[in-house]
């Protein structure tokens, strides 16, 4: 997508790769929404690393960062044979697999590299195969969210108000994203519409990285706190809401994502608002029985009881007194009681019978349609 | 209420007097939750800038204070006969009056104290008056309170997990609160229970006030995000969820009160949780014939877009790259997007189906049921 850089709006992926000098280009996500600045690693041991330090994160950027890391460190080997190649090619695997253990798609992404390495006969076939996987794997990405992006255009009629929860963006895969793609779709349609965003604490992705991706965008749009879409509501404030997933049961249609999906999805139904979760065919679970069986990860209370910030001089356009001046770094501020502890689940489960809909790259389904659909959906059992 | 201090519990009313020094004394809320100080104002001036400087918030402890001030500024009246005796003292109310010139409750205390001042035939014992009415506004209000948790006490039973939004504390009355006060009042019947507060964005009161005072009495809590309550019902870790109001229609039922209030009454009931709501007397409305009809106060996007905290140099236990020292001062970080607005609106509206009872120092009806109690409810047209 575009990112506007000294008033002009330049083309970014997320993640890309640089073949000359065998690097990964990375937009450094915990610099935004206060700092854009785009990182190469140069060899597949940083690849890694950024993966682990959240320089990049997201279902579709983090599987893309690894397909690109394999076939950077497979291209980096130069000297000994095919047997030793591929000794060294399974080292890079490990190192890559490791730097988000939990995580599945930089393992089915590095498996997809894996498979087509196999045509080659020599080191520089499966060199030059790894690296053509990975451009594949991440266009194919691209290309999906385009798909959700067709599917999903076709909700959004001019003047609507729609509501999203956390980011499910760009950033999150090599370009466009899942619960956004409809709206970049719908404006490139020229349809005119305004998106609010839940700020999505505790880490506030909707106010920092989506509410960033929309001003990139110019697409119309306002941050509110999670508490507000209830009133929105209530007063007619909200048409549709748009969400993404990080795992959606094929055989139940039961959609965990971030905390707080569920209550947008109980107040959706409640003032009959079509609620709709986009996602890619990778994030869902054929095997799962039912909703209570995911995990949901249980983070550090430190995210519930402050934030992170730039220090601002100035507040409601008055100097904030005893402020010191910004440095435009973010620091982390002590926001609850000092004496006091959080519980910080990360995820919640929504049931199928409040969602209208789930967008994939094939269409749009019911989502108790996942599994006699199973076939157009990349289900492996 | 008790506050730790130097690893002792000391009693403090959130105002009170200091009649030989003719001050009221008002603990410092702006500080709190990282620093607890109490102070004095000199005289009337002092007390009006105090509501106005929110050193003091909540309906009854303005009220309270305003009381006080009132009192403060006739007893400072030295020269004069009876008559010019008036004309300074209804310059007082003027000062204090206009100080939170939205807020009913500073008025409805004032005119209680001037009331009373009426009995009096000379300028010492209208004085003297005065400062009795005041007392006896501020003793009131915590025995409405202490009646509000006797009859709330007896919803909760030994190991339930009850739920708060924002502070309806202590901190907002004179003492005990009337959200709080069942819990106060159970935990003194030595009943044993947890208490989740939202964390109440985006002035985070539940994080920063009502966490502060449920440490201070050693009441076992968590403090969550806005988000999180959703899931911890679908997982049956929720019994109960009581909450204040600004503001009940007498003739509907329907309870205005911090954005985010609704949201959790939506929930309660599709988990069939009990949802309570604690009220003083005074703020019941018995005019408004809509919940449509209360004017919802949009706030200053900057409350949306960032935080209060005092920086920490500890995160997770490890140093946080960067960090300054803490002076242990709050300041204000933007979290959000710098590009991206807010839209802010800080109350919302319950209506009357979605609360069980509604809790007050008269008992606990059920929200329909308040126009037909309205005599005992202190109804006047």
């Amino acid at each position: 997508m575009n990112v506007k850089l000294q008033g002009r709006a330049r083309h970014f992926r997320t993640v890309s790769f640089d073949s000359s000098r065998n690097e990964v280009l990375l937009i450094e996500q915990r610099l935004l929404p206060h700092e854009f600045r785009v990182i190469r690693t140069r060899n597949f041991g940083e690849t890694a690393q950024a993966i682990a330090n959240m320089i990049v994160r997201g279902a579709g950027a983090i599987g893309a960062t690894a397909a690109f890391g394999l076939a950077q460190g497979a291209r980096a080997f130069t000297a000994g044979g095919l047997a030793k190649f591929q000794r060294h090619v399974e080292q890079v695997y490990q190192t890559l697999k490791s730097a988000r253990p939990t995580a599945v798609d930089p393992v089915t992404a590095m498996d997809q590299v894996g498979a087509a390495m196999k045509a080659g006969q020599t080191v520089a076939e499966q060199q030059a195969l790894a690296l053509a996987a990975a451009e594949e794997f991440a266009n194919e990405d691209v290309r999906h969210c385009a798909d959700i992006g067709r599917h999903g255009a076709k909700l959004i009629r001019g003047g609507m108000k729609v509501l999203t929860h956390c980011n499910a963006g760009w950033l999150a895969f090599v370009d466009i994203g899942s619960a956004t793609a409809p709206l970049y779709a719908a404006q490139s349609q020229r349809k005119k519409f305004h998106v609010y965003c839940d700020e999505t604490r505790p880490r506030s992705q909707g106010a920092t990285l989506t509410a960033w991706e929309l001003a990139q965008q110019n697409i119309p749009h306002h941050i509110i706190s999670d508490s507000a879409a209830g009133h929105l509501m209530q007063r007619g404030g909200i048409d549709l809401v748009i969400v993404g997933s990080d795992r959606t049961l094929g055989r139940t249609g039961e959609v965990a994502n971030k905390i707080g999906t569920y209550t947008k999805a109980l107040l959706a139904r409640e003032h009959k608002i079509p609620f709709y979760v986009a996602i890619p065919l990778s994030t869902i679970d054929w095997n799962l029985r039912s909703g209570f069986d995911i995990p949901i990860e249980q983070r550090h209370e430190s995210e519930v009881l402050g934030a992170w910030g730039v220090i601002e001089t100035k507040v409601q356009g008055r100097k904030a007194k005893g402020q010191r001046p910004s440095t435009g770094r973010r620091v982390y501020v002590r926001v609850a009681n000092p004496g006091s502890g959080a519980l910080n689940p990360g995820f919640d489960v929504t049931p199928p019978e409040l969602i209208t809909g789930i967008i994939t790259p094939a269409g749009i389904f019911k989502p108790r349609q996942l599994w006699a659909n199973r076939k157009k959906l990349g289900w492996h059992s």
